[in-house]
């Protein structure tokens, strides 16, 4: 998924403030959610980050091309784990990498909830992952 | 030029947030001085914005997919005016209408700078504007 | 009311990003409304931004300390018109001005409802505004 | 330091939204440094991100009082490690946890370098480092 630099996004050092990434992985994993697991009722349900982890391992310039991979991992009862990259385009250099977990909740009753079956299907088949189960 | 919309672009009333599309402004208008005004030095030239004024004439939900369009509509000899419009890419309504004056700034003597003429002829070329000078 | 910079605020030309600057207007307009409007349903109703018209008449340092106001110029039956400062704490000096047109939203009927009487009366009390109905 | 809610941080599920926690922690950082480490010349030098993990234990609504605790808790010859919370200033509930490695960067060599003694004894004094060099 390519993504937008913002002229904001670039902070007085120059180049992307690493509080920017997240929006971008943030922005990446919605997309990804939107097209595997479609038919989703957003307005009740919510996906919830628990956990992040991020490497910078390359600054990203202002007219630099950049895009945005995610993956889920695995999948749990309740969590599920994301790797997403942010890649230039040009180079194919990673210029970050990030693992997130996630749970999903329902807003109304403000509580977790467990993975719908429909989605568990929808993402094994897309990522390709073997039956696992952690949590 | 299509603006992406990030996740947390839309805040608790469901729509893009007001604040989000000056930064679409500004990266429209980023574009456009790029594509231009080439071979500026950005290291020692700001564009630094006097005054916007914004209409928000429909919400912007976010999964819409809009682009930003960029139009200088007056040269002065310090300042120039642009009129810029996001609108909706599916349906052509205009989502939002913006005129901003802006002026040039030398970031090292800290001092408003004049348009230089191959800024000023690249622009009137570009969007055919008869030969104004206003300041 | 205080506002407080962040690092990422600040952006390559060293000075607050303009776009931070309507952050700041919206933050203060917030604040403003809780304390002067009290008890609104905020899940059932918005405040929808229709016009803005800024000056950004100096810069802002990350090191500044600054502060925002706000005040009701002009209450029509569905609209209302906001005069916003931000101006820096130790110098006083004004660093940019804001008028804004705001009007009520029912976000569940999507459309707009004229201003409740209590939040006429309240607003009309705290910013001492002589009886005027525009629209 | 305590910490202001904005707005526009609060995303379409009603919380401040995940990516506004770094740019949270980013601030405390900043303010950590301008703090302990003081006279450093930050047009010449930046303090870059170089890992973070980050837990978020509990949701923060637009309406709550935070701060953000700022520690140093490891120091190499180019890297610092810091640990950092969000806190709700009412209840003390811990709301994120958040740990980060930093390097020094030379803005104009464009490349790392190793921590000013000035720095590693004002950081060690500061936080009450034992002396430990991992890096």
């Amino acid at each position: 998924m390519p993504l937008q630099i913002r002229f904001n996004d670039v902070d007085k050092f120059g180049h992307v403030n690493n509080t920017i990434y997240f929006q971008f992985y943030d922005t990446t994993k919605t997309d990804y959610f939107a097209h595997v697991c479609r038919g989703v009722d957003w307005e009740h349900i919510a996906i919830i980050v628990v956990k992040i982890e991020a490497e910078f391992l390359a600054q990203i310039k202002g007219d630099s091309r950049i895009a945005g991979q995610t993956r889920v991992v695995k999948l749990g009862n309740k969590s599920f784990h994301l790797e997403q990259n942010i890649v230039d385009v040009d180079t194919q250099e990673v210029k970050s990498r990030c693992h997130s977990v996630m749970v999903l909740y329902d807003l109304e009753r403000q509580q977790t909830i467990p993975l719908p079956d429909e989605w568990r299907r929808a993402i094994m088949a897309y990522d390709n992952l073997p039956p696992v189960y952690d949590r």
